[in-house]
């Protein structure tokens, strides 16, 4: 197998030959600073997931070093995302309690199911799979995920219990009746914490740059936001003893090392009861890596491989299952960041897992005293910008049904929950579809002033011959629209008795199916008994292919077909054209 | 309300006024004959259904009378019918005992559920929906259920229990096996009674002919099969009381007179459990009954209203829920013979229910020593032409897909049964649909000789500028094709390094939803970075007012948008055109 070859199965042959010190230095910057952002973040997101900080850490190692061997993104930084977590705490929340022994079970179990599903897909080349989902369900989905993220760390932020409530409104109502209970410090902590996220996510760099920093410098340093909140308010708590004194909610001890190897247990009603979910998080978490890595590749001339990167996804998120991680995807914020902090290779990943297994093995201890509403609030600066009006608003100017479809998406969310949201919405945009494809525009054309064009009579001053129709359908004729065709023709027939001839402009007609071709022989027969003839110019040479090997023109009910419209018309126009007003 | 208002709600409006003897007469014959035609049909459709005979009378009276006073179809026969009878077993069969009180209280519940439903869907206007069952896949459905209701009647015509068994091979297996129970005095009326049907089917109008009778009288009695065979057979069973003697299974009593009004129990754990399979029984029953009402109408040039017909369909399902019927369509064969005996106006069908009155009201026990052998060969001639190898073999050759979708609806009613066979058919379609349009025929095209045209370079001899790339997209553009379609046109770009402008050929696109409209975007963007400019030709009218909407092509991106493509290479082809072998 040549190293082309190879390098297909395994990209890290594209780049690994020609791996040179300089490549080194500059992925090694990047992966410092996504280590340094990805600390409290896997963190983070793990509390979000309802699972101990530390399997937020784990699962930034393993399945990291997987997707660079196996991914065919240079960029892409692996990992715990907002979303998928949100996912992984909705589908377990329901089967076990959180921060019971089954709850990580299940937690691992899943990583390995939607890994198998991800491998399985990407084996069979299934990557055009997510093409079903379309970019304003995409949105939709986005932004009621991020809302829900949110409210779920309201109780983080303000320091007292908030049960899972069903609705977004039962949970607010709830927070309006118990803001008596809100814990004064955490909150205090909640709101430092977003001001030293804020800050450096604006203002620093420029004011960095104002002291005559470098912009690389500057910019690596904005990186360093959560990290800085992180270390502030651990310092805070612990200096006064926060924990004791005011009882804020800490991270408290979390095991050093690394965990051992783990293995998903094989119980088959548990299997049956995630798979779906695991399906759904599979692709939720395909969806968002590969257009992240699409993106990043386009500005530099490289090209994705969608069944790659579902190998690659796969390979990390059962790596995740093995390593007591939980399931991951490629995060878009944190590419970006890898991406502009100079990583070129997926070294970077690599020694971003390197930073963070030591940070396993020596710093836990450090965490201690780590608050958990400083961990909310960096989740919800990460989700804040998940939030999309654009996409609902240029949709609404656009395309009424694709507004309508994120809406509905959007709160079919809330309403039913991530899993049956997102599929309420990808029905949805595919019953409109068949909705759309079965009425289709229909225009009678006539001849454009002396040129051989000829253009609908509702929109252009063109000429017509009293006893031809000839019709445009602007859509391929299948089992959905046939019937809506015939009746349209033979309606316009029954208006017009001095019709002796139909000719069906087929321009735009990609493809007759088996019902259709039913269709169109009645449909001749028909209009005989009528007294006109059915004719056919512009007929694709493919649909021409398929039509011919059923003898279909040899119908003695049917008149002839022509190449163009101009020739139809004038073999069959036998008298002066007449104006038409 | 004008009476040409009133004649759109209340078809009989349009006939009844200018009714003469004449239509009387021809009426009144044709009525005459579908009734000696559906006395027996009715009554073995019933214990199809596994329903007592009389069932099938009761539902041949009211409900004709609904359809004739409601129905767009001047010759549409209403009464029950094959297919609808075996989904009616099949879904009783699952939640009572055939012959039980709760069988029969559900059989009529279901006919009030499916008019129901059928009403709700003629007011909502959802007649389209039907058009989502593709003819392969009805075509494999009827073949199917005509399958399974010829298993059914093997026990009446062997004489011998058979239990229901899931697949057919098992019901062949058991018949094999208990070959030495079958009842020789059974099999032998089965034997006469086919006989005898085959023999009026095509043989007796000609003998009639060649001893002098007219064509109209000869064809007529060649109607009276089923009558001559029951009649027959009844006497022989009388007779020789084949009853008692050969244990020859027989109608025996049937309650005299009308059923007393019945009212549908509204048991809703029931109707619950019932309204997917009565769903379906009104979808398929509209089904046949729309097809034989418009190819019926077309041949005198009448109209009919898919909207209307659910209406008049729903209101004769409810009259035979509240008459002691069970669900009712329209028959082909029984509309046929309405048809071709003459009748002009629904006032036949009041004619037949008249009759059938007459007929349970009078001569119920004349049907004592009827049979139930002599009723099996009726269904099964009935049932014989509903399989349909024609359309297998059409689509075959055609196109593959159909073929496919018509093969496993086939094997899927055969295996999971005929509701869920259907679905499967139908869902099969759809997917095969969206697979489709999903990977779209993408042409290069080029220039024929010195004319305007531009015709496929793999298809034609045509010229081409090797600075520009003419693609012609064969489909519309939405969120599930619209990856392929970039994937497409930036792997021909990369192939290419002198491309500098990028033709896309619209003139078969009729629509850009949202998601593809952001991938243009996105794509516009990423051949510019590659040094391509995206240029538009012969884009639709509608298509470019949508574009305009959202001001597409003020994108600096973006090249020009040309009204043909012959414009376009003129305006962009600086150098001398260049042959492409």
């Amino acid at each position: 197998m040549t190293a082309h070859r190879l390098a297909r199965y395994l990209p890290i042959f594209e780049w690994l030959p020609g791996y040179d010190r300089k490549a080194l230095a500059s992925d090694g910057m990047a992966g410092l600073i996504v280590a340094i952002m990805l600390v409290p973040q896997g963190m983070a997101y793990a509390l979000l997931a309802g699972l101990p900080p530390e399997v937020g850490l784990y699962a930034s190692i393993v399945p990291l070093v997987f997707y660079g061997l196996l991914g065919s993104s240079r960029t892409l930084a692996v990992g715990p995302v907002a979303i998928v977590s949100l996912m992984v705490a909705t589908t377990l929340g329901e089967i076990s309690e959180t921060g019971s022994v089954s709850y990580l079970a299940g937690a691992i179990l899943l990583a390995f199911l939607s890994g198998a599903i991800l491998l399985g897909m990407g084996l069979a080349r299934l990557g055009f799979l997510v093409n079903f989902l379309s970019h304003p369900v995409i949105s939709g989905f986005s932004s009621a995920a991020a809302l829900v993220i949110g409210l779920s760390q309201l109780k983080h932020l303000l320091g007292f219990d908030i049960p899972r409530g069903h609705l977004i409104t039962d949970t607010l109502a709830h927070v309006m009746r118990h803001i008596s209970q809100i814990n004064p410090a955490t909150f205090g902590i909640a709101i430092a914490s977003f001001m030293i996220l804020l800050a450096f996510k604006s203002r620093i760099s420029p004011f960095l740059r104002s002291f005559g920093f470098g912009p690389e410098v500057s910019n690596a340093i904005a990186k360093a936001g959560p990290l800085v909140a992180v270390l502030a308010t651990t310092v805070a708590v612990w200096l006064f003893a926060l924990d004791q004194t005011a009882d804020v909610a800490v991270v408290a001890d979390v095991p050093a090392g690394l965990a051992p190897l783990t293995f998903p247990s094989i119980d088959l009603v548990l299997i049956e009861q995630l798979f779906p979910a695991a399906a759904l998080i599979a692709i939720v978490g395909f969806l968002e890596s590969v257009s992240v890595a699409k993106s990043l590749a386009s500005k530099r001339r490289q090209k994705i491989d969608a069944n790659q990167e579902l190998i690659a996804l796969g390979a990390a998120n059962i790596g995740a299952s093995l390593t007591g991680g939980y399931p991951v995807s490629g995060g878009f914020s944190r590419s970006l960041v890898n991406f502009t902090a100079g990583a070129v290779t997926p070294m970077a990943s690599m020694i971003t897992a390197v930073l963070i297994g030591i940070t396993v093995l020596a710093l836990t201890p450090l965490l201690y005293y780590l608050p958990k509403a400083a961990l909310a609030a960096i989740i919800l600066v990460a989700v804040a910008n998940l939030i999309d009006f654009k996409t609902l608003r240029d949709a609404w100017r656009y395309n009424k049904a694709d507004a309508f479809s994120l809406i509905v998406t959007f709160f079919s969310v809330l309403v039913l929950g991530v899993e049956i949201g997102i599929v309420v919405g990808a029905a949805l945009t595919i019953v409109f579809y068949l909705w759309r494809t079965s009425r289709p525009h229909i225009a009678e054309v006539g001849r454009l002033g002396e040129t051989e064009h000829f253009r609908n009579v509702l929109r252009h001053d063109v000429q017509t011959d009293p006893k031809i129709l000839m019709i445009r359908v602007d859509e391929s004729l299948y089992f959905a629209n046939t019937a809506y065709l015939e009746d349209q023709l033979l309606a316009r027939i029954v208006e017009r008795p001095k019709i002796d001839h139909l000719i069906l402009i087929m321009s735009a007609v990609n493809f007759i199916d088996a019902s259709a071709l039913d269709t169109l022989e009645t449909l001749a027969e028909r209009l005989k008994n009528a007294g006109v003839t059915l004719h056919f110019s512009e007929v694709k040479g493919p649909v021409m292919d398929r039509l011919r090997r059923v003898d279909f023109f040899e119908n003695p009910d049917l008149g002839s077909v022509f190449l163009s419209t101009h020739e139809a018309m004038r073999a069959l126009s036998n008298e002066a054209i007449s104006q038409v007003a």
